[in-house]
């Protein structure tokens, strides 16, 4: 069993960008968030936390970084969906999953089982999705923008 | 064995508010933290990471949120229990627990045996805990407040 | 099997202090950081990731705090072997571990793999290492500082 941790951290994009708002898989209402990918924290920190427990490297490793990127312009599911098969191509399967989102906006809570079904079916086992504030401090309190940490365990696969 | 993340942060208490410092279970010296219920960050990030590797939401779903939620008033390592009564009833038992305390008072060192057999007991598994600063950058850093960082193992109970 | 979370965050120091930047057991070009050891933040949220998890209290449980401290002017490869010898002392072996550091410099993709290497020599088990930035907001982003998040699997050692 390997253990893998994993961060990410957008801006919201200003308002009348024209940007959408992807979080944990699923489209929200409101202004969007910045990133050269759908800027999916959830997601993202969620493939940090899979290849680190793989010994794979990072998100940018796999899909590299800004606009010409591989990740430019995919959203957080079909990136998870690459890096689970990247991860079984180097002998490993994810056995379980949990991301803490960090922010003022989307609240979660609604829409948690429709998003923990998306990210579980992306990674192949069951994702968790928990969300809370920080009490109006820092840059998610102040909504600058949106936070998540992520763990992840993976095994070989067997035969 | 399911793994889950959590993550918590609550404001200081302006001095003479009358509010009480509660940090990992126990009660502390100094001016208080802000929160509807003791506003404990490292039992409430403890929960999440329980809840979480569970497959059972978040803090707010199972204590609801603010002044008229059933965690209203209520201490960190009573709603751990309540937290792991409900894992029970689902047929989950902790195995590991560990919590990363962030912020720059109260000092953990001289009472972390004493937090660590409070937490311990609530969740009835080993639960480690551990403090640092953020060398005075950030919300944590500039005293606004705390922050608590937590993962933790489940298994299903057999029979 | 036992889980541990560890988190450390540390200053930039000014331009033309003199202090180098040690980070995730290599050193690096460019303005150092601050810290009564090297300052090296992915080695000492490793440190507390695996204390931790093995129940043995956190970095200053074992090195102390401050310039008097067993800590004062060691590298983090230095302190993490010293910590897995303390682990192994008290019956626990690390199984697995991984640290996300969150800043904007240095770049840690080109030398990723040598870091890793040496992370996971001193710790005795594979340890994978992911980068990240906060995309601007709060002190990472505005430049201030490092962080890093990590987490440990360590189980008892057998016989
Ligand atoms: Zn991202
Ligand atoms: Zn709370
Ligand atoms: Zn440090």
């Amino acid at each position: 069993m390997f253990i893998g941790q994993g961060f990410d951290a957008h801006r919201f994009a200003p308002a009348g960008s024209g940007k959408e708002l992807w979080l944990a898989g699923l489209r929200w209402d409101g202004d969007g968030i910045e990133g050269d990918s759908d800027g999916d924290v959830a997601a993202h920190a969620l493939i940090d936390a899979l290849l680190s427990a793989a010994h794979l490297g990072d998100i940018g490793t796999l899909f590299g970084v800004g606009r010409d990127s591989v990740g430019a312009g995919r959203h957080g599911a079909d990136m998870l969906r690459t890096t689970v098969a990247h991860l079984a191509e180097h002998g490993f399967v994810p056995c379980s999953a949990s991301v803490a989102l960090v922010g003022n906006r989307p609240k979660i809570g609604p829409r948690r089982a429709e998003a923990e079904a998306v990210l579980s079916d992306a990674v192949g086992c069951r994702v968790s999705l928990t969300a809370t504030t920080t009490d109006g401090m820092g840059f998610t309190g102040h909504g600058e923008g949106v936070a998540a940490i992520a763990t992840a365990l993976v095994e070989r696969c067997h035969g």
